[in-house]
């Protein structure tokens, strides 16, 4: 990334990659980030829910609401 | 989806399909998606509530304050 | 509800219709759905107030703030 | 209230009035509706302030911020 | 107060009178009310700060963010 | 302060001059007041970090989060 | 800074250089801070993870969304 580089450009770094969302209630979900707006509403694919680090499901694809989520990682 | 694609496209793609919705006081609806707006603000048909994973009641119709959700994802 | 419907197309179906309200504090109210807006203030009439299933009290008209409702849902 | 009203309708129905308003930290108000706003923001006069049901202390005259009102209900 | 009246016209009234200011964490400022804005951003002059009804400390001139805020009441 | 001023001037007064910064979870910086904005996002130096009443750390520069913001005290 | 300085031109001043974020559910992140924007949405680079002081993991790239940010500081 450049100087003035935006934290938008880094999740746009990442669509159709691997990332990991962290959210306020400590789940986690891996999959692949398709779309994302100004809220951080995201939408990922193939993902699974993990919760204390142990997989509880895989939910195929999920909109994740953008107010719940703490950060958003490539993995 | 494609490139580019934005987040309400994922549910706009499940309207009418049964969709599972969590909210941030750990209840689940399961029920068919009937309408959403910006806010997330949705509407569910012929839904039935879950808490901690076992069925509390068949609700029909309801209306979830888009801010009490944490994630949308379809069955 | 027809493919395109929001979400407040459902509360208008159900207005001056038996409602159930829950709030995030675990409370519930059954009443005659008589106003909202864009907030989800709400106003009911011929309220009853139940806390954990049981019947608190009558509160006859009771306005109650839209950000402390999690769902609507028709009786 | 005629069909379309607005939830700000009841509360304007009940200016000069005695009602109850309840916070999300459960203390209670019981006093003569003055004013509110958009926010719901309420000032209440000759206000008394209940904890668990009992009364802890008059307060007179008392603005309420509208962010931590849940519900305003005429006695 | 008049029909009509707003809820800020009651702060206005109580400038550079002493009010009793209650936060969400349940401290409570007492002192002069200097200053306060649409977000009921708050300044108050020769302020005491207190805990459980118990005298914390004299903190001065104290300004107090808006949303923190639960009630005002003129002492 | 004169009659009509606002929140802020009183912001504007300790600039530069030592403050008392609490947030929600009760943590305390003290140090001199660099820049505020109208969120309250605030930036101290020579800032020193306490919980509890006791000194947690020496922090340096510090940029605070308008929203986490209770209380700006001058010393 | 000088004086009417503004919040964020210290985190300008901090481009490119490792802080130290530290989040709402005491989480702190430490890292390269390559972009922010007014909501304090933030990326570090390089970044690891610390839970209670202890080093939790490596991140890498890491996008925390600005609401859950109580402070920043430059190490």
């Amino acid at each position: 990334m450049e100087e003035g580089s935006r934290p938008l450009d880094a999740l746009n770094a990442a669509r159709n990659k691997i990332v990991m969302v962290e959210l306020k209630n400590n789940h986690r979900f891996v999959g692949k980030l398709r779309a994302f707006d100004i809220h951080i509403n995201t939408v990922l694919e193939d993902a699974s829910e993990y919760e204390n680090g142990e997989l509880k499901r895989k939910v195929g694809t999920v909109f994740i609401r953008g107010d719940t989520i703490t950060i958003i990682s490539p993995e």
